[in-house]
């Protein structure tokens, strides 16, 4: 039986699927965290509930994987590893490289690291990543399949700043954008789901998690975004600013004495829902907290995605569907609620009661001009689904 | 006769308004120019067509406000400077402190000094216009109108940043906007023209001038604007960038070694439609020009403006009627029609034969569900009214 392995690294640690073809089954699933880091553990799931997990030292990505190919084995998920027939691999940044994901050859394995000023923890371990699979399983093709590929649509009027010019030209400095392959996973599913075809819909789709994003999608391309040059701006985040007026750096910089970067460090890890309420990241320990705080940093990521949401129905003249996926998105019955309201004078008629339980399905009633939609997003099928595209495994 | 001077301070320049009470007719206007600086000049411009400039030396503003007395007798628009009951200034920055206009006393002059660090150019030239107005006009009120006041009425859903709380209570570092004194003059025109109270009025206000805002104006109350802490957030403008991801300033400093107000200068100063297009800061020169980058940075600026206004019909739940104001507002009609077009498929049906030309007046059809107007801006007829408002002089 073929088999193919969806890879998503972070910056230290590895989340991977092995699915069956052509039936698309997850047959193993884990983590290897830690990764180059003291306490290390490597864990694996498999589909009878049995879960396994390994406190060892895990020094570098070859390591990583060789775990990886070692517990298959072991567990019996595949025989021979040469069932093994395609990797595919989640890249943080694509830049204007990749507009689509791509085989990954040497050549293409240095453009990912020549991309990794864009986004340096990320691209590096990645890029390591597909080199300990290229050392390991030498004839198995390596995908890579970039978060910004799908946004690459975006013309110049949305993915240019107002800044010199010479900025794009000499740095690439423009909007990329991120999520695009759970964007696209959902412009597909929710196409299905409204029983069209994605080159006749308008949607926008909220991709609510820690991370946190809002994309306009018009006849199946991206049309805008609300991440920009990095996943910082947009919209409140867990723990991201999203947008902020460039003027509060300078001012805070200047009276806390901080350089540039440990400022765009707290805009990373110290904003957002966390340092509004100043209790957490977590949209579920703010629900029900009574913290005027805690309402605060819910009411502004409320009013965010409000803002962005109608942005993009402004910008595409008009809006099919409005699809809530990711963390927030699939189990924030509230959040989905307030938002779902702000469009009523627009034509959505929510079905709220349908909206107080989680799990794909349509949130709006029938004879909604504008339908609304929960559906979960799964980035490592639609990364599954790009290595057999491209690898030709069907 | 009553006359009441309002003063529009710039940081090294000045400009006047001499109005009659009750007729609020303009007596005498002009203005002081290069104040502190080499090539310094001061004219005024009487309503008969006569203008009169000089080239003077002018050191300071207590020497900018001697040459306007002594002008304003020497024309014979004044006979006695007792005729003058009153005097109004343009504050850029309020702060939390100043909600409304205010009789400026000692202890009121000092909070706009303390207030100087966010507008370090304009308040303390604004401040020390009024030193020089209290010390030759000893027994005239003088009143503050700040830029600032009108957007008091946010909540904090739409005045905070999502930033750790404690920026803002230790500076605080949260949404002030700006073109407020514009912004209420033509809610009350618009109120007018409309023949509805402001009470009952969803109302946008697009400025659009060498600086741009946008602003959701609900019952009579701004409710969310599209400038933040400073003036440099919201759409792009003539050299401002608007918003941009923060990310891009910690890639950009890195690359060319700048520090944080080098690069805010150049945010401020190099970009917006200038950095863009490498051509010009003003629409004017970018009209009917048919070089790439001069289109691409009217449909850029036009994108921001139709985001903006689209974000704040949705936070309000609908609108009444869209008003274009200031330069690029009341005299580009191609800006106008664009940022109209935008909004057809809500109910905006735009006369787009009124739109050809300028003045005053609807540039919807009739029967239009949501309407849109063009009012050309009063801010010193604004400033001239809180005097007279807050010095009880009618």
């Amino acid at each position: 039986m073929k088999k193919v392995l969806a890879i998503n690294s972070g910056s230290s640690s590895f989340k991977y699927k092995l699915f069956s073809l052509p039936e698309e089954q997850v047959l193993a699933e884990g983590i290897a965290d830690r990764v180059g880091i003291e306490g290390s553990s490597f864990e694996i799931k498999l589909p009878n509930g049995e879960k396994h997990t390994d406190e060892v030292s895990i020094p570098d990505q070859e390591a990583a994987v060789n775990l990886l190919l070692v517990a298959l084995k072991k567990y019996q998920v595949v025989t021979d590893l040469d069932e093994i027939v395609g990797v595919g691999h989640r890249i943080v940044a694509g830049g204007e490289d990749f507009p689509d994901s791509a085989i990954i050859d040497q050549e293409k394995l240095q453009k990912i690291y020549d991309l990794k000023e864009y986004a340096p923890l990320h691209n590096v371990a990645e890029g390591k990543g597909i080199e300990a699979f290229m050392k390991l399983l030498p004839n198995v093709p390596e995908v890579g399949v970039f978060d910004t590929s799908f946004h690459q649509t975006l013309d110049s009027v949305h993915y240019m700043y107002s800044l010199p010019y010479k900025y794009y030209e000499k740095y690439g400095v423009r909007k990329y954008g991120a999520h695009g392959t759970s964007v696209r996973y959902i412009v597909g599913r929710a196409a299905e789901m409204l029983n069209k075809d994605r080159a006749d819909l308008k949607l926008i789709v909220c991709h609510l998690g820690s991370g946190a994003s809002v994309t306009a999608v018009k006849n199946g391309k991206s049309y805008d975004t609300s991440m920009g040059f990095t996943p910082l701006a947009g919209v409140t985040m867990g723990t991201r600013s999203g947008d902020v007026d460039a003027s509060v750096l300078q001012y805070i910089m200047n009276k806390e004495n901080l350089d540039i970067n440990q400022m765009i460090d707290i805009l990373n890890d110290k904003s957002g829902l966390l340092g509004i309420s100043e209790i957490s990241s977590d949209m579920r320990d703010l629900e029900n907290n009574s913290d005027d705080k805690a309402k605060l940093a819910r009411d502004i990521f409320v009013n965010r995605v409000r803002q962005y949401v109608g942005s993009y129905i402004t910008e595409m003249e008009g809006v099919d569907a409005i699809i809530f996926t990711a963390g927030v998105g699939e189990h924030d019955a509230g959040v989905r609620e307030k938002v779902m309201q702000s469009f009523e004078f627009m034509g959505l008629d929510p079905d709220y009661e349908a909206n107080k339980s989680n799990g794909e399905k349509f949130i709006s009633k029938p004879d909604s001009k504008i339908k609304a939609l929960i559906i979960p997003t799964d980035e490592e099928l639609m990364i599954e689904r790009d290595v057999v595209r491209l690898a030709h495994l069907n």
